[in-house]
Formats: structure tokens, sequence, C-alpha cells
């Protein structure tokens, strides 16, 4: 038996079939017959091996939605149950950070496409404390981008407590802008939309954003200075962040989730008088993921997606590297 | 009737002998005779005018300790009573940050000098929500400097729950270190002193260290990669915070209390993966305060001083200048 892949042989290739042995099925491990994946940028990073990371051949996607076909004795998963699956597949388990519900800060974490064969796949199998159900209401196609760009945005909404009534602003309206401005629709928090692109300000207001500013003009963003009690940034840019941290209040957050190139150049002074705070969030743990998709359930949060066959998978990917897409290309089975 | 206090007249000169008119003992207010005040480097640059906001003439001194001469009708001091005063002297106590207890953070906030006489006198008088009942057992002069550089790197521990075995450097071992290694002694912490001062690698430890480490050398630093759960920064200098922030664990956290002049450049990999968090602490509230004091009365924690008489003001202040005291001026009545 051999599992039917799409793999990229090498850096910047078009991906390939590529069946596949996969691994004995561990006593932990679930399989699943996939039925949807969503393409995320670090798919295209990973394809093109811009982390210097890569291994050929390799298998994109990360953000799976399947049903379990097989689970391994300890699994507690049930054959039919409809399951989903993010960034991870595994941790130690035994490290100070698995042991407080932190497995997405596991030293031996394993990714699910990097070293691994991923979701741009018919099957695959991992460890089932990493798959999980999907709340009955959401629409798979819709609800895939939830296991890694919606977890991604709502992690940190969570852990710097993002509530009722907070100032935030979100940079960069993609895959990943476009599901915060929902969540914080739903957490009842005033948004402002930060993009570059003139085309998406009218889509921003309709994804849920109160108000829309450039992104890259200094001037307008200066305008909001000491309004956000949170900002975060989902874009890989090189973004004017000392204008940035001023449209801060005191106590405030600016987020990142998306690696900007380079270094970033700061001023202390922001991050002393008014005690703001720079960081960055990393996916979430397998209970984030669980609340990220019990909350969208609850506040019906979806991503709005395209949808390609697995078998155009080039298509698709090229769509997404165009820059065409809104918000989320989706490959279906 | 008028108070005695030393100004300076201009930027960068010897302090003078300077008699002024307090403003009228409002009803909020306490007049307090002041029997120790700390020198702490703000003031040399408040005389010297390294911020471009200092207004001549210019009483420095905010690590005030005294007695309690007179107060206003809605003052709840008594006199007699011996209280401390910092940084603050005032805020609108109506803000969302008044209200919320960080008073410290309030947008309208008086400082005791700037824009008003300071310490470096023989009475002031403030806002008596901003002196603080002294407790019993700490010695005035030890006990100065906790109004300023103990809150202020007693409060990030507060605000970041730095607690029992948590690991925790402090970069700098000068009047704010030195008072940190002792609140981390007494909170239960394995503590690193960074020093760039070979001299002062044998009483870091002696004030409570458990190693001791080069500020400055990179390789140095770079070997306690991963190490730190909360990392301070008490010295306003220009340091490679890419290696820095590469010493912390994930979710620790880099907090300066110093401000570094001119860009700071750092890395977002740290950040996002690991989820470290880069911030700054700006003094303490009066809650705080009072905690800090409380916490330091507890513990025997009061600072290594050394005492001038006020009417030597000039002397004391060029020993500190020179960097020749160990660990902090307090002049005395």
């Amino acid at each position: 038996m051999s599992f039917l892949a799409f793999a990229a042989l090498a850096a910047k290739q078009p991906l390939v079939s590529y069946p596949y042995q996969p691994q004995p099925l561990r006593p932990q491990d679930v399989e699943i017959e996939i039925s949807h994946c969503g393409i995320c940028h670090s798919d295209l990073h990973l394809i093109d091996n811009d982390w210097a990371t890569s291994v050929y051949p390799l298998v994109p996607g990360h953000e799976i939605i399947g049903t379990v076909a097989e689970v391994g004795a300890d699994c507690t998963l049930a054959p039919g149950q409809r399951v989903g699956v993010g960034w991870q597949r595994s941790s130690c388990g035994e490290c100070e950070f698995c042991r407080a519900g932190e497995e997405n800060l596991c030293p031996r974490q394993e990714a699910t496409c990097v070293g691994h064969m991923g979701g741009f796949a018919r099957r695959i199998r991992l460890d089932g404390r990493f798959a999980f159900p999907i709340p009955a209401t959401l629409d798979s196609a819709a609800a895939a981008p939830l296991l890694c760009a919606g977890v991604t945005v709502f992690a940190p909404m969570r852990r710097w407590k993002v509530r009722a009534g907070m100032k935030v602003g979100v940079i960069g309206i993609g895959g990943l802008g476009s599901l915060a401005l929902r969540f914080l629709r739903a957490l009842g928090c005033h948004s402002t939309a930060f993009t570059s692109s003139p085309d998406k300000r009218e889509a921003a207001l309709s994804l849920g954003a109160d108000e829309v500013a450039s992104s890259t003009n200094a001037k307008e963003i200066r305008a909001l200075a000491n309004r956000f009690d949170f900002l975060l940034c989902t874009v890989p840019a090189r973004l004017d962040w000392i204008t940035y941290l001023l449209t801060l209040k005191p106590n405030g957050i600016l987020c990142l989730v998306g690696a900007p190139p380079g270094v970033m150049q700061i001023l202390a002074g922001p991050l002393l008088s008014g005690q703001r705070i720079l960081c960055g969030s990393d996916i979430g743990s397998p209970g984030m993921i669980r609340e990220t998709l019990g909350f969208a359930a609850e506040h019906g949060i979806t991503a709005q997606v395209e949808t390609a066959p697995l078998d155009e998978v080039n298509a698709a990917l090229q769509r997404v590297r165009d820059n065409q897409v809104r918000y989320r290309m989706v490959l279906t089975r």
C-alpha cells in the first residue's frame, strides 16, 4: 500500500505525483483520509527552500481536514470521525512545555511537512494527539485554514487577553489577517485593518474591520498614535516599527506572527515610557487549536476560500504566488 | 518662609544654594522635612539637560525620605510620620490608568524634579498620595534608593510574575542592578549578573548573584543561550540585543529599565519561534511602591549606600559621575 501525494523533488520545482510508503502505524498514530488541505505561504517557502531547511522530496500541506481511516491501539479517535491537522504533528510529551500544555514550544516538536510527508496527499499518518475533531457546523473547505492561519492569529489574542472594547490593529489582510478581523469582530473589539493594497480596503470592512489605514504610509500610521491595545502583524515585511510602536497605548502589545526579513530597527523609548511590548507568537498548542475550532464554530467564523482539486495543485500554487486568492486556497480531494 | 534647596541654574553647572518660595499647601498636599535623598543617574541627566526637557533653576532629587511636617485638609498622613517619595509626585486621578492603579502611566503625571523642585533640599511639598510610609525596620539612608531604583527593578518582576526557581539575568550591576540581585535572592530565583567591570564580579556574588558573566563579551553571552526566564537590563547602553534575546528560554522576557541610546537592532526570529518578549518598564505605581517597601522590609532588602551631607552635594555628584560609588550615593541632612 502506498499513499498518493504531490511533492517537490527540488527547490522551486513544480510538484509531481509522488506515491510513497508510509511509516508503520504506531500505537499513538492516526491515519487520515484527506479531503481538504489549505495552501499557506509557508508551503511556498518550503517548496522554494527559502528557509534553507527543506528536504526533498517535499510534500507540503499543513491545513488538513479529513476522515479518520485507521487508528493505533492507543489513539482515542474513532474511525469515520472528521478531524483536522495543523503545522505540528508531534511533540516529546515529556518536556516542561509539553507538561504545561505548550507543546508548540517543545524543543523536539515535529512539523507536519518539514521532514515528514504533508497534506498535499490522499492520506497522512501522524501522532493522534495532533489531530483534532472538527465541530459539526463547520464546512471543511472553509475550516481548513483554521488549523494553521486561524490558530496563529487567535492564540496571541488569547495569550494577551484581547477582549471586548479593546482597540486592535491588524497589519496585512491576507489569509491570516482576514481571519483575524473575524475573530476580533466576534470578540467585540474595535478593529483597524492596515493594508498596502487599496483594493483590499472595501474588502477589509466587509470582513469586519471598523476602519482601514495604509500599512505603509507613515503619516497615516502616525495619525493613529496612542491608539491600540493590541497590534497583530501578519505580514513578513519590513515595516516602520518605530512608528507602529507609537500607535500602541501604554501597556499595548505589538505581536508578530509573520517574520520580517533582516534586522528590525526599534527605539527603546516607546517600550520604556508606556511599558509597551514587542513579541511574537508561534502557531498554537493542541489545546489552543481545540479552543480556536470551538470558538470559530460558536461564532460562525470560517475563512473565505477558493478551492481547487488536488490534481491541479500547481495551478493553485501559482494563483497563491500571484497573490490572486481572496483569501485562502484550499485543495480538495 | 522659603525652602532651602540646591539647584542647577543652567545645564552642566555645579549646584548652588537656592532658597525658593514653595507653592501653597493644597488640601491633598504633604510637606516633608527631608532627611535623605538618593542620587540617581537620572539626576545627572536632568542637570546636564541630556533629555532636552530640563527647566532651570533645576532642583534634582527623587529618592526622598523624610518626616511629615505639615498636611493639607484632605491628606491622611500624620505629622511626624516617616515617609518616602520617588520619581512621581502627582497624577490626574481620573484617567483609565489612574483608575486601574497604574498612575505611573497617567498622561498627566508630574515628576518630582521635572518642572518641580526636587529632593536636594530641606523640605518639599507634593500630593500626599505620592508619599509612602516607610516600614519601621528600614534604615532611612539604605531605604531611600528603594523609592526609585528599588521599585524600578521590582515592579517588572511583579508584572511578569518572576518567582522561585526561575533563572534570571541582570545586565549592569550599579544602583539598580545591585538591588535587583537582592530582590531576586529573596524571591528564590537563580540569578546571573552581567557586568562589564571585572572588579564588580566578586561584588555581584556577594550581592546575591549565583553566577557572573561579561555583559559585552558575545561569546560569553552566547554560551548562555536558551537559559533565562527573565532578563532585566538596567544599563542605558548599546548592547548586542540579538544575542541577548537568544539567551531567553521560550516565553522568556527581556525587560529594559534603562534607555539605550539610538536605534536598537533586533531579529524577529527569536521573538516568533519561542514567543520571546521584549518590553520596558517605567518606575512603578504608588501601589507597587508600597509593595516594594513592604517586601524589602520583610526580606531585609536595602541598598548598599555611601552618604554625604547635602551641603557637599557637588562633591557627591562628582563621585557618581566618576562611577566611584558602590552602589548608591545618598545625601543626608
